[in-house]
């Protein structure tokens, strides 16, 4: 007796099952087929085996949305390295830190990142490739896997950063697959689908629709980076289905449909990266704008919580319900999941991580015996099992011993005609312990003035929860996610006030 | 560090996603909703563990398709029993051996077949537990699980005995919940699937289709048998998408289908139960009928193998390949998968069994040490790896050193005007060691005879594949989910030879 712990490789199966399916579809509209891809990932392993890339071995890839990014994350699967996920939009302090951090023995990257990797190169230098040398390389062949182990390591990404020191997520193969698996479970799976990726697959965000195009058969339109008037045109000409999106690129995308209205291919846009602001959410639902709001994060291989289709309409503002395999509870101070209390979301499944590289201590914070995960983040649910989430724990604002979830003000923000964007964090404060203030990104147009703000949010929030300050900036700092830094507000806040 | 091995229990997990969706629609129409149907299963549940039914024990179920006995299966699930799902076409000897065999401690049998349990209750009386007494029992509360092991044992389910003596097929939880999510990769999941399920629920074929209708949260329209004319209602006006079937029902369907067409609703009739005659593949495709040719047994949780949809109309005759999470190989004499080479089908995929219940010889003959199945059926594959199922190994007659495989020989016969089916087996011959011989059931009108039957097949097959015998009956041995009892035909063949 045993239970089999083992799936075909999950890109020869595919290439065997699908060998004339798209695979990628690029912004110029070049198609590669899964048959094509295959081949050409068999080719780039072979060079990489002769630069001694052995099973087990930890390598970091540096590189922006491309095919060659693509290639390279399939072909360490062959080699059964483990894919350290470097994020392109770091220093090369931050990314020496995470390449020692991480244990790696080779750093791949891609050319125009040279700079980025001047500090880990000065110390390892025999061990850092550019992506042009390795693909010239000689090749030689070696034993292609045809199976994967679920509980292998895939790949180790560091948390976003947005909050607390960075830690390495060990994902597993098997984590990857329960999550592709479960987001069908609840968005279903259609032969005419085609998700875009421009969320970067250095975050798991963008790594997960790579995952879904092998697990599903599904072409993965793929893009280096966010532009609203591409993402307009592939959703309007070129029949994507699916785009993974975070808030400020609906914002963005509203904007550019003006009168137009989306095709009916377009059946979801899912959105993650924290919670939205329901204004917007209001506005997508008036347009007939299939929006899909859900939580995730690194830890659960993307989303573990998602609003199902038929509840986009009625349940505006919730993150929905756990997908199929996976279960939620909502931690508060004396027990669990007592209806509308807000309290620690706690998570369980087969996509969440088995804990972060080499943090003894961290695991042992983050994670119950039975597989339990405290996110950290804040959230209530409803009568009906909805979750709301509220806030980042660690972003909370205690102010006079009530609690100011930033992004309750940030949506009230965004609500005041003439705001474009908004972002606000919490500051010291000797009278309440800390106090809100707000950064606002006003629209072109727009003369609004920090006492038309505080008039409009005299109705709509209490007293405590209004910023006793507001700064105008041209820009919020945000990750290559479009996730808002809550901690560089904090650091921008604290010098404003000098 | 773990791998998490549970999910949420998958009516509590459905009920609590889709309580609205319809989880059953009986052929009366009555619609029966998640929400409904988990109250009705955990009252029941309650009654039954009055009865004293504890986890781990075996509980042998007795029943026709019903709403009765879809509550039955989910409500021992809630007690953690294992399931034995005995076949209420079996005699009361054979049922009595099944209850020994599997080691059943309770017998939850359907009014209308206590003339079947006569035997059991003979010995087991105070076991035997009629539904009706059952649903009249008290209740009393116990811990519903809120999650299930994929490692633990859902079901026991006696090979259908077309070969060989009865063995206890156990399939875990597991099992059933990959072979769901497997077919989803291959079918794809739309929100407005239905399927119809007339195939017996204590065949997996049937049962398979219950557990898919919790995992994606699907209904199932439930008849207790096949009826030509209600599948074609199905169809026609109740929007069923997926059927699945055996061969015997297509061609019943074909002929009510007469000069009208399916609706556009119907996307699938996923075809098991053996290789299926290709006139019959051929005027599918003439008339547009989406079949989807599969390959499977018990012991792999119904289909593991089947042609995709993109492949159905350029493979006709092919099984296709095996679904993302499974793998397939050919075992020839010398070596593996040589393209257009018979050899016995062996299979592995986390669908396949853990072993027959009590059987360690069997599963020493059956299971390899690293997971693969031996299936004991014959086929090969062709260049492009898609398979091509001969003949179940036992079926095989060997003539004269010739390999004659029956299915073969029935799909020649079956292709002669005035033959409505078809039935072939070997029997002992002086000369040749054996020789095929064919049972010919003629449609109404037809006077066909031998004579014509021969000459008919003289152009169509070997000299060495061609009855020595023709015999004319009324209707052939099939099993409850109308597979062909070869076993018995040899046996006929045998007498009529005398």
């Amino acid at each position: 007796m045993f239970f089999v712990e083992v799936i075909p490789h999950w890109l020869e199966k595919r290439a065997y099952i699908s060998p004339n399916q798209t695979a990628i579809q690029l912004k110029d509209k070049t198609q590669i087929s899964f048959r094509q891809l295959r081949q050409d990932v068999k080719q780039l392993a072979e060079k990489l085996n002769t630069l001694g890339i052995q099973p087990g071995v930890h390598v970091s890839l540096l590189a922006n949305n491309s095919y060659d990014m693509v290639k390279m994350i399939h072909a360490l699967t062959y080699l059964q390295a483990t894919i350290v996920l470097l994020n392109a939009r770091l220093t090369p302090d931050e990314l020496h830190f995470q390449y020692e951090d991480s244990k790696s023995q080779f750093l791949l990257f891609q050319e125009g990142l040279e700079e980025k990797v001047q500090t880990i190169q000065a110390r390892y230098h025999n061990q850092v490739v550019s992506f042009q040398e390795a693909f010239q390389s000689e090749g030689s062949s070696f034993d292609v896997p045809e199976e994967m182990n679920l509980n292998d390591i895939f790949t180790i990404i560091y948390t976003s950063g947005t909050t607390g020191f960075p830690k390495g997520v060990q994902l597993t193969y098997g984590n990857h697959f329960w999550s592709a698996t479960s987001s069908a479970l609840n968005l279903g799976i259609r032969e005419e689908d085609r998700w875009l990726a421009m969320l970067p697959l250095f975050h798991v965000s963008g790594l997960s629709i790579l995952v879904k195009s092998l697990v599903y058969g599904m072409p993965v339109h793929l893009h280096e980076k966010f532009s609203v008037n591409d993402v307009h045109r592939e959703i309007m000409e070129e029949g994507v289905t699916i785009v993974s999106v975070v808030t400020v690129m609906v914002e963005q995308l509203l904007e550019r449909l003006q009168n137009e209205s989306y095709p009916d291919s377009l059946r979801c846009l899912l959105l993650g990266g924290g919670p939205a602001p329901k204004p917007l959410l209001e506005k997508c639902k008036d347009e007939g704008i299939p929006i899909f709001q859900s939580y995730g994060m690194t830890e659960t291989s993307s989303q573990i919580v998602t609003l199902s289709a038929q509840d986009a309409l009625t349940k505006i503002g919730s993150a929905g319900k756990p997908l199929f395999p996976a279960q939620l509870k909502i931690q508060q101070e004396s027990g669990y999941d007592v209806p509308n209390v807000v309290g620690e979301i706690v998570v369980k499944g087969p996509m969440v991580t088995q804990g972060y590289f080499e943090r003894e201590e961290a695991n042992q914070d983050t994670f119950h015996d039975d597989g339990w995960l405290k996110t950290g983040d804040l959230g209530y649910i409803d009568e009906q099992g909805y979750l709301y989430v509220v806030d980042r724990r660690k972003d909370l604002i205690i102010s006079g011993g009530e609690n100011v979830y930033p992004a309750e003000v940030e949506s009230a923000l965004k609500g005041i005609q003439g705001v474009k964007d908004a972002g606000v964090t919490g500051i010291e404060d000797h009278k309440w312990g800390q106090v809100p203030v707000g950064f606002i990104v006003r629209q072109l147009d727009s003369k609004l003035d920090e006492a038309e703000i505080m008039e409009e949010l005299q109705n709509k929030l209490a007293k405590y929860k209004i910023p006793k300050a507001i700064y105008f900036v041209d820009d919020l700092p945000r990750n290559a996610s479009k996730k808002l830094l809550r901690r560089t507000l904090a650091e921008w806040a604290e010098e404003r006030r000098g």
